[in-house]
């Protein structure tokens, strides 16, 4: 069993530039460094299932609101789901994009998943993704039966989930993706009522058609041409939350909301942080992991494998070209969870 | 007593041309009418003090949310405190701005204001501009002790009212104003903590100086420019309410509201049209009245004498130029309430 023997020295991912828009894979490098020792209060893990996330683009500009600017030479932060080295233990980790590392004992949190229920679930539906999903449509978009719920990057990992609760609550979800193959996904895998894709020129009257009651709650992850577009669709006390602008973190240009369109619907915009939500998480983990272990719940993976195929993989994250939740499987034997 | 003889002709003022930005006094004219008789159902009016609002600025361009549209050749709308001709009661009436109007009986409602104070209030702090402020502030920007609540056009009649219920909250009002005047008004009469004026070059700086604790609520009828600015200055939650576009009234452009600034605030921002609040309407005016009737609450006006005078008053108010609540008394006999 690999996590019973330390090893001597560790692969690891380091910015290797400042990225200038989308992250390309040139941006960073592979290096093997020796593997540091566990200090006082510190165990060894072995990062087996490798999380990428958007916030890291922030990150390298310094722009993400809950972590440290990163710089060249530095080892790229992210979570994982690890093994503690000695006793196996199934743990969360921020160890970074790397293969072993030292972390603080007291910083590990075991993965708890349903019976069935793939362990990556706790880095995505079951994990922070999950939990920013459950507080947008929770506790900001509240929809009600009937209601039409546009979601933004609606196959990624907080996005389908969004969807898929929204639904759960007798709304109508309809989703905005890139693509027509995220489309069919939207439809077919996740139980959107609709999909329309964004690169196609006639998006924006595809979607006023796809919503002809307008739009009671939005959830934006998206460009600012976006969420132009969808404010002018806003139906009377409409909620939206915006979640995330992937222009500021490539550094595209400021999203603007237009205010009109906000007085005209008397609409509700709110920022959301999931950071500000961590009191839902009881909450979120027992009612997502029944929906989950009963089947009424299912989440995407966009698989990659091999610590060197993270900067590629999170490269199409950044320019949505992912769907689901991106994972680097980093142990060939269990990259099948 | 004037209100027991029925006159023959009426002056009304009606539009004369669709305006061009900010309303000039050639788009009105002033023209002299039979008075048209009551018809079934109907009572002929006698209007004593004209209300200017901003929202008739809307309706010229068709732009209003709860008015329709009017068109040149068309009595410019408005409402007025009046007395029934005949009974000589005192109402609150829709009869546009001419100084008989023939109005629906069911229309009227009596003009309800504590002893000792101006009937004219029923049209400002106790009528629809002060329940604005106060949907504003108790329902949208829900101000606790300690907050600062930065509120524009903060000597007019909906920001004056806003200022002083954020203040009795226990919250530190901030006026943004326009003019060294209206700064000194809003601090000696209205009794705002601090006073910025927009035209000041250095207006933003003033203003974060003003707010060290950054901005807790945000009402705004303001310029794109100052929402823009305001913005930056959020605190972690603020709670904006969009009440007010006069760049739009005045078809300078589209005001938009930067989202990176929403997020990082994680703020809410809600647009606010007074008829949604309408359900408040029985506890403002206890609780306005009781406040005004305590003297623990005050209101301005900007007072105009003469019909003649509404069109250069009306544009004033919408340049901004007026401090208080714009009133044009009709009657000189009772200019004075």
């Amino acid at each position: 069993m690999p996590s019973t023997t330390p090893p001597e020295s560790t692969r690891r991912i380091v910015l290797a530039r400042r990225p200038q828009g989308v992250p390309a894979e040139e941006d960073f490098r592979l290096e093997t460094v020796p593997v540091t020792p566990p200090g006082p209060g510190q165990v060894l893990v072995r990062a087996v299932h490798l999380s990428l996330d958007p916030w890291v683009r922030g990150a390298m500009t310094g722009r993400d609101l809950g972590h440290p600017p990163i710089h060249p030479g530095d080892l790229v932060p992210g979570r994982s789901i690890a093994q503690v080295v000695g006793s196996g233990d199934w743990v969360v980790a921020e160890t970074g994009w790397q293969e072993y590392a030292a972390v603080a004992a007291d910083s590990l949190r075991p993965v708890k998943v349903p019976p069935g229920v793939p362990r990556t679930a706790a880095l995505s539906v079951l994990g922070t993704p999950g939990l920013t999903a459950y507080a947008a449509i929770t506790r900001l978009i509240r929809p009600v039966v009937g209601d039409t719920v546009v979601i933004t990057s609606a196959t990624g990992a907080v996005g389908g989930a969004a969807g898929q609760l929204a639904r759960l609550a007798g709304a109508r979800p309809v989703a905005i993706v890139g693509g027509p193959a995220k489309c069919e996904v939207a439809v077919e895998k996740l139980g959107y009522a609709a999909a329309v894709d964004r690169h196609d020129p006639g998006w924006l009257e595809a979607l006023a058609k796809a919503c002809p009651d307008g739009v009671h709650g939005y959830l934006h992850m998206a460009g600012g041409d976006v969420l132009r577009g969808v404010s002018g669709l806003l139906a009377p006390h409409a909620r939206v939350a915006l979640c995330g602008l992937p222009d500021h973190a490539n550094e595209a240009g400021g999203t603007v909301l237009p205010a009109g369109a906000v007085m005209r619907a008397r609409a509700s915009v709110h920022g959301l942080v999931v950071h500000d939500h961590f009191d839902l998480r009881p909450q979120f983990a027992e009612r997502v992991g029944r929906l989950l272990a009963e089947g009424r719940l299912t989440f995407l993976e966009d698989a990659h494998h091999g610590l060197e195929s993270a900067p590629l993989a999170f490269s199409r994250l950044m320019a949505g070209l992912n769907t689901g939740k991106a994972i680097v499987h980093l142990d060939p034997d269990t990259s099948d969870n």
